[in-house]
């Protein structure tokens, strides 16, 4: 192998976590999706949209979202049905963001939305899916924080059965309380 | 910040940390040094050579070589600057390897040998020299293996100042006892 992939070759591609802001207010990609996101078009990609393909994975946590503002009155079966089409289209909303640029810059894309637990899902779906990388995003916490939020990311690192990239936030990134993101 | 580095940008440079096999014999690049690099090659650089560069780095391990074939006699000053020169000599000709492969793709490539504990020694470089991106092969060891011999590629995911990719060595590349590489 000398490990010379050609423009003829098999496109490499780069697994994407994403996720959503913890931020309250209108669904928008994470500091730290599109951190790992724009690194990955900026220092791997760059110009050659052609030798690389990006799938982007959205992995929702069941039933975390939808209480803000349904103010808890469920009378009738159709009640969950819509706080699940709502999940299901703010995921859309997230994955349309990342797609949108993608198709922009003519970086040949898949998306697709999971529902589970972030770190196993996208664990599972390394397995499944084989990409030649997965790129995660992490908050860059210290240890003390990172005892109580858990990090998708470490999770990755040792179980993901591919090479794993992890992009911290950077420091001029980072929202008043560091567990936002 | 769109995250497409056209052709004129800075090229994106990738540190490589490389090892000697630990096997014993001629000295030559390690399984996972060798993995690590041609992964990069194949997956990262492609054909692209003019957008990378790549930055090699040995780090030997102090008195750790050189007492295998000279029996432990020691008569004079000289003797001991005997072992540093051939030491210096090994760690040369495994840079000299990875040149020789850069060359011949046509990827520009600076090598530097540096003495010291490995994995304090890399991250002090990626401080100095601010790569985008470290590549370190490991051996893929279990847990109760890695006790023993201690990962240089675990400590860079947390302390090195970039992102970091970690290359496992391929199961069909094992060599009899996984330890050695």
């Amino acid at each position: 192998m000398e490990g010379q992939g050609g423009s003829e070759s098999e496109p490499t591609r780069i697994m994407v976590a994403v996720n959503e802001s913890s931020i309250k207010g209108y669904p928008h990609a994470s500091i730290s999706s599109r951190g790992a996101f724009e690194w990955t078009l900026e220092k791997i990609v760059r110009d050659r949209t052609t030798g690389f393909k990006l799938l982007i994975l959205h992995v929702q946590v069941p039933d975390e979202d939808g209480f803000d503002d349904i103010d808890s009155i469920y009378a009738s079966p159709g009640d969950f049905q819509e706080i699940k089409d709502r999940d299901k289209k703010r995921g859309l909303h997230l994955l349309e963001y990342f797609v949108e640029k993608c198709h922009r810059i003519g970086v040949s894309c898949e998306a697709w939305l999971k529902k589970g637990d972030a770190k196993e899902v996208i664990c599972h779906e390394v397995r499944r899916v084989e990409p030649d990388l997965l790129v995660v995003g992490c908050r860059g916490l210290g240890p003390f924080q990172r005892v109580f939020v858990g990090t998708v990311s470490e999770f990755c690192q040792k179980h993901a059965e591919c090479p794993v990239i992890t992009i911290k936030r950077k420091a001029d990134e980072m929202p008043q309380d560091p567990v936002d993101d």
